[in-house]
């Protein structure tokens, strides 16, 4: 019998369930759309779908070995709770407790994490043991990958690797801290430094890009025009790129990763991002001199990499 | 036969020696003075150092189960070289390859590592598992355990807590980048800023307690003034405080550590500093909300840290 392992990518707005093998294969996939606006509904959704899932699962003659859930929040991974989830009202779930009828082990992380978990074991990592996955989308999320497994401090509480500071009171951070990465690196940082530069700029190519329309402004608008040469594009990437680069830099000097991943929306630019990001680190010896090289390498799973994460919580 | 483990305490200008048994006790203790600027003396001084207290250990009655290093500098953990210390001339050091001939294991780390490893087995954070320390001397060093073992990131290289970014394009830092935590957070720049606080406030009693003389400025310049009260030196006392807390949020964020130890020539304000900390931390939620309560507590091993830190690198 094919051992299987649930992975359960969960979202204030939908919950996606795979069963993964030891490769990294997903075998069965189902999704069930929720109202993040009440608890209940979400968990008893959530719940009739892995019935569904292990029953499926177990007709096709897979052997189910656990469940695992990429949280976007904050969990406690050895009591398996949700403390904290921005989508859903109600801030502490016991999944671990709610769940226990299943009769399967169960494990808990954040989202980044597990997408770190599923680069390294089946993505743009594989083969390395010292990896850090950063996240640039809405925020800025992190997972960390330390000598082959998955490092998520003290009960599965730290990794927030977005919510260091680099500019000491700088901007209003989501976390309610001021001058985090999150609020400089982030995809809507972006925005805001794109929308900013425009303004301040009524000749740049980035008004034409986006038909004159600020509201048409998006994560594109200043790769796009940096690379037909737009000057205020160029500055708005530069900035941007600085901004993360000196993140990047912290988490060098602290974890010194063989390979530093990107995802999240701005990872769809691919290598014009990495290589200027490479660059970046590379001109200052990442970090530190005597430093060995990090490679900057961009997220492969993309959509899949939340259930196949989740579920590589349990693969060995 | 009691078994001990010899700890090695380098420094630029002198290396000490002690044999720790399993209870973090140093049994024996000695010293030499070297030259930092001849690698070949440097390594001839420790080497004989090392014969001798191994001699007197078996004349003892101990049996030797191995050499540990705690180093001011870069070390690769895996290959047992030094890369890079300040003090020494000669970038490169292959240690264990130099002592081979002792025929014993050798481990190298850096010298905060090796004073948290201490710490968290002997000294302030016995009992806790996840643990961080800060050494507040002329730099700022950093050492982290992760679920009761030493964390040093890949090849030894990380936990570089000093050199994460504080403040972006803020004052060039000693490892070349700008505005690191050591910039702001160290003995050091607490000087600088008393420094730069008494020529702005010509009245600020500081003045009283250093004679006159802005050459008499030490560490305890700000800290006993603030305590009698002076305006301007709670404020430097308060803005040293609100930069150290800020990093200390960092690595809450990563590393969620049940204790945060700081040592270093800072850490002799004792309870004065740690709960100001303590309280800086506490109002910002230790980072996030829901964090647990990460506690901050002053260095107890003092000077044998390096020592007994240094061998319980070998010690299970």
């Amino acid at each position: 019998m094919e051992k299987v392992y649930l992975g359960v990518d969960v979202g204030g707005m939908s919950i996606k369930v795979g069963a993964v093998n030891e490769n990294g294969e997903i075998l069965i996939k189902d999704t069930v759309k929720t109202d993040g606006e009440n608890v209940d509904n979400f968990l008893s959704d959530m719940k009739k779908l892995l019935e569904k899932v292990i029953k499926e699962a177990k007709e096709k003659g897979y052997e189910v070995e656990g469940i695992g859930f990429g949280v976007p929040g904050v969990v406690n991974n050895k009591e398996g709770t949700i403390d904290k989830m921005a989508n859903i009202k109600g801030k502490y779930i016991p999944l671990r407790e709610y769940l226990s009828s299943l009769n399967l082990p169960i494990r808990i992380s954040n989202d980044a994490n597990v997408a770190a978990l599923a680069e390294q074991k089946f993505g743009a990592a594989k083969g390395y043991n010292n990896v850090i996955l950063l996240t640039l989308g809405t925020g800025v999320g992190g997972g960390v990958i330390v000598d082959g497994k998955l490092f998520e401090g003290y009960l599965g509480k730290g990794a927030e690797l977005g919510h260091v500071c680099l500019i000491y009171n700088g901007l209003k951070c989501g976390c309610g801290r001021n001058g985090c990465l999150e609020a400089y690196a982030s995809a809507s940082a972006l925005l805001r430094e794109t929308k900013e530069k425009m303004e301040a700029h009524k000749d740049s190519a980035m008004w034409d890009y986006c038909d004159n329309d600020i509201n048409k402004v998006s994560g594109l608008t200043s790769f796009e025009c940096a690379k037909k040469g737009d000057k205020y594009a160029i500055e708005v990437v530069d900035q941007y790129v600085s901004y993360l680069g000196e993140g990047l830099l912290d988490f060098c000097n602290i974890f010194r990763p063989e390979v530093i991943v990107i995802g999240g929306g701005i990872s769809n630019q691919g290598e014009y991002l990495s290589n200027k990001l490479q660059s970046y680190l590379e001109k200052r010896n990442y970090g530190y001199e005597t430093a060995p090289r990090s490679e900057v390498l961009i997220a492969k799973l993309k959509n899949d990499a939340g259930i196949i994460g989740a579920a590589s919580l349990l693969i060995k």
